[in-house]
């Protein structure tokens, strides 16, 4: 780690070395001109490295700048410890503009494995290397009988283990003849502790170096695999792809609809089959083994992409009261639904709660483990649909709360997925009113993701721009803030510095998605709250998951809403909480089985007709609240 | 029941109301000229009814005669209690004939209940109608959770059932909603007591009435079928089929032969499938039901006719040491195998012991309960492939003796099995010598079937024209004793009293292959009883299993050697073991969870390559023995 002091606001950050500094900047809240992205085509974000080394080309610098330490933020990364002055930007009035830091924090990732805890290393499958006697006219047992005594000699006190579909039984004789009786067996352990292994694979020779298992999440928007090394426990390879489906609809809602057409629900779930195979596909391409070398398939998804996956049919998700087939999903043969697998290999997919609280959530909650933990835990994981837990080892209530989708991009003009381009940090000069943009790649902005838009909010509320209704000061006279197709708008880059050609501009329509949807999450909290009798002080803990939470300015969420103004350090950033619990899964079948207790655990709170939840949602219309006392760091600097 | 006192020689005999005459006065051992086989052509079998009725036409009898009271015995039905006299038969002297009745026993079926026992109507699958309450807002758990809560509502010490395949997942929503949330559930229940069931199907509406199973007895060349109303327990259509396979091969290792050509053995899996379904549909429309209304299928048959069933390739059954791929067969989907069956229904096959002592023998053993008794019992199977049993509570031993097809008819010249026209009940006049033939059906003879050729030997033996050997008589002059194409020869029938027109003969080649068959057997029952430290006198009870068993003659059987030399009253009749055993599984699943220690009790003993086998095959060589002590009955009379 690298350290950076900044002057002279004096504001000191750790980062990795090969850090991009301007991107450094942003996060310590330190504003730079920059309206290009961090592309080095604007050439405004000019800093002086006092002291330490960055690696840096001269591209537009005159050569007196670049003798005299100038170097493009955008251009730099950082070698070593650093000393960086930004220059005094000029005012109109040709003075020295006053400058303050922005109030920002990243939720760092130190204490995962305090959330996650210890794990032992024991797989929900397992190989034995056997070498049985061949049959005699003195032992002609059946070769199936066979095969069950080596087990048995091999492990005093394990029950005897069942045995696979016919298919296996087919090959038996074969694979034990031309393996001259040496061969490993692949055991799938009982769903409880007390039920027989099953045999669901039977290999000549000793192949027990070799043994995989694939973790899964399945998004709405990504598909996640990730592949796991079941001898050694270690993450072996990662790979994600955009679910297939999307050409089929963005949201679970819209999979629903098509799902109802002709051939839509086998459409469906060919189309995230295919994005799981291809995933499997590259990660097995990555280590070098076979498709047919994974021994099992841990999954979570949402309620809609589990039924998907299955082919059973969400109609009924979809309208009042909303109910699903069905919340614990049969262990499936993976291959039986079209995944590229050994015949015997199980799909194991996450159980949900409701229609709207699925498998990820689930999977979320096992991973950090709030069911074993006295303190009181509020599990928060935001996208499309925000799903609320709230509990601890005695209890947990959960909630969907229909945020809409804005902080995946979509109802907001310019809102796009966190990809190249999209604006993900942003600040605000207080008097110039000019904007510090950073995207995703440091290549020229095109849109602006979830994270951005938090930023840019919370920027434009506190400079001024906007008031607590997501209105803009309609007195202000600048050139960035206009009306435009939507009405009033700050546009955020000009179409000459954007990467399509076009103004990327923040509405007042936008700002008012946007504040529907971090009400319906706070709303949501104080619902699920209220319902146990608590309130906001009486939390412990808050846990972020979803890869959104790895972006989020913990602050600036605040600020606008978004979170609850309780102390910093009881947030927790968990990252992707349904791949991390499928891995966890994947590794220690006790924690596996624990999975039958959480959502055992876990009581759905239906908030689509909740009385309270609705006036919780109109109270929270505003940035951060109407009730301004329950935001009190966010009160004292206004 | 009526009573016929046969005169002069005053022996009497129990028969149903409507039995054949003739066929009754075989059965007493009393001879009657009768050389059709029972088709009233020859004219030969005329008795005089001294009192009692009897419907008989007039055809080929003197008007004379027929006032007189003469009938011919082979139309003759039994109307009432009966005093037949039967005509003294003139010498080549023209003296009246001596005759003496044959010594000759059917096993009655008297004692089927005391052996099978008692069992309580509680079948291994169960309906249960349930009515739920509709999904609310307040109370929108997931389909399948709704259903699970009312069974279990339902049953308050039923453990949580599991559900079955996914289809049936993916139907339930629509079937809760069609059946206005009134549906029927069929429950599975678990392979021991303590396993949850499982639900394998959801009917709309209540449908408790129809529940169905079917027994199915899968020979080799005869498959069986009962439909079994589970709710009363009782039989309500029975219906059997030559196996289709017998186009592939007669025996079982004509068929091991052919499933290993090309596609073979997928090839005799389709027939065998082809044939159980024909019966089942045949089953079904004699009581007017559908086949997707059978909900479960109990199944037997011997190891090479499961594996083929399974699909799974019996190879190494043929090949020394004889090892089947497995002994205890996974409950299977009947419909995964192409059988005409609900998707969820379970055909459920008997385990076997070994490659050549199958489930049928399993499914015998465990209908008639000798592993429940202290009584130390010998269960005998006479087919291609002898079958025998011993043991009792604490113990079995089991072995195959390669008997040879002779008792089926094969090996056996004019051998056929127990079809029209086949000679299943046979005399010869001591002096005369000549026959008297009763063939299934009362046609004209084409054929010689089990019961018939046990019957002609023991005649022919006892009358002399055969020697201990099975050797002719030489000096015996006779127009029906003459060299054939096989050698020496007893002519049954000539060609224009048989049915294709052809003399239908026993030659000296018959014999050879019948003594080496029922030697087999004997020196079978001598090892397995030598290997325990018994011997004869020790067993309680002998149990004859098969079709063949209810037609066998027990003096003539014991007479050429093919059962022991013990008392009469020890020997018992089964009848098709391998069936009751499927109807005694399918109805009471107490009952049915013990076959699994039946196949846990009993061990298998090679006798391939036993020497003690050897030494008491080449023994039994002779008719009845060569040690004339084991059989002091027979002795007796020589």
């Amino acid at each position: 780690m690298k350290t950076i002091q900044f002057l002279p606001d004096n504001v000191s950050i750790e980062v990795e070395e090969g850090e991009n500094l301007l991107a450094a900047a942003a996060r310590a809240g330190v504003y730079v001109n920059a309206y290009c992205g961090g592309d080095g085509v604007c050439g405004k974000c000019k800093v002086a490295v006092e002291s330490g080394e960055v690696e840096s080309g001269k591209a537009r610098l005159k050569n007196d700048d670049y003798a005299a330490g100038l170097r493009l933020a955008c251009q730099s990364r950082v070698k070593s410890d650093l000393v960086v002055r930004i220059p005094e930007a000029m005012g109109k009035d040709g003075k020295a503009l006053k400058r303050k830091p922005a109030a920002t924090r990243t939720i760092s990732a130190r204490s995962l494995d305090q959330l996650i805890g210890d794990w032992h290393l024991d797989p929900p499958v397992e190989k034995r290397f056997l070498k049985l006697d061949p049959p005699t006219m003195e032992n002609n047992i059946p070769d199936l009988q066979r095969l069950m005594r080596a087990i048995r000699q091999d492990c005093h006190d394990c029950k005897e283990p069942t045995f696979d579909h016919p298919d296996l039984l087919k090959e038996l004789p074969f694979t034990l003849r031309e393996a001259g009786w040496q061969v490993t067996v692949i055991l799938l352990k009982g769903r409880r502790a007390e039920e027989p292994a099953r045999i669901i694979a039977v290999e000549p020779g000793d192949t027990t170096a070799s043994l995989y298992g694939l973790a899964v999440d399945i998004g709405t928007t990504t598909v996640c695999g990730m592949l796991v090394d079941l001898n050694s426990g270690k993450i072996i390879a990662e790979a994600s792809a955009y679910n297939d489906q999307i050409s089929c609809g963005e949201d679970v809602i819209s999979r629903i609809v098509y799902s109802q057409r002709g051939d839509g629900l086998r459409t469906l779930q060919g189309k995230v089959v295919r994005t799981i195979n291809n995933i499997i596909e590259t990660l097995c391409k990555t280590v070098i083994i076979s498709p047919s070398d994974i021994s099992y398939i841990m999954a979570a998804g949402n309620t809609i992409m589990s039924h998907l996956l299955l082919g059973l049919d969400p109609k009924f998700i979809r309208e009042a009261p909303y109910v699903p087939t069905c919340s614990h999903f049969p262990l499936t043969k993976a291959a039986e639904l079209g995944v590229l697998a050994h015949p015997s290999v199980r799909l194991f997919l996450y159980p949900a709660v409701a229609s709207y609280v699925g498998g990820d959530i689930i999977a979320g909650v096992h991973a950090c483990r709030m069911y074993k933990s006295p303190e009181l835990t509020l599990f928060i994981d935001i996208g499309t649909n925000g799903e609320i837990v709230v509990g601890n080892e005695e209890w947990m209530v959960c909630a969907a709360c229909s945020a809409g989708p804005a902080f995946e991009g979509g109802g907001i003009r310019h809102g796009m997925r966190a990809n190249s381009g999209a604006i993900e940090n942003f600040h605000i000069h207080p008097e110039t009113l000019e904007p510090m943009i950073i995207t995703i790649d440091r290549i020229k902005p095109c849109g602006i993701c979830g994270s951005g838009l938090i930023a840019i909010v919370a920027e434009l509320l506190n400079a001024g721009v906007i008031d607590p209704q997501g209105k803009f000061n309609r007195s202000l006279e600048h050139h960035r803030i206009r009306q435009g197709e939507d009405g009033w708008e700050y546009v955020l880059a000009w179409g000459k510095d954007a990467l399509l050609g076009q103004d990327v501009a923040i509405s007042e329509v936008d700002l008012d998605n946007l504040i529907r949807a971090k009400g319906a999450m706070y709303a949501g909290y104080q619902t699920l709250l209220e319902s146990v009798g608590m309130d906001f002080a009486d939390l412990d803990r808050v846990i972020l998951a979803g890869n959104f939470g790895a972006y989020i300015d913990l602050e600036r969420a605040i600020t606008i809403g978004l979170l609850p103004d309780i102390p910093r350090e009881r947030f927790f950033y968990l990252g992707n909480g349904s791949l991390l619990g499928c891995r966890v899964s994947l590794s220690d079948n006790q924690r596996f089985r624990e999975r039958m207790l959480v959502s055992e655990l876990v009581t759905n709170l239906e908030l689509a007709e909740n009385a309270q939840f609705m006036d919780h949602y109109m109270a929270a219309l505003f940035l951060p609240h109407t009730n301004l006392s329950l935001f009190p760091t966010v009160a004292k600097t206004r």
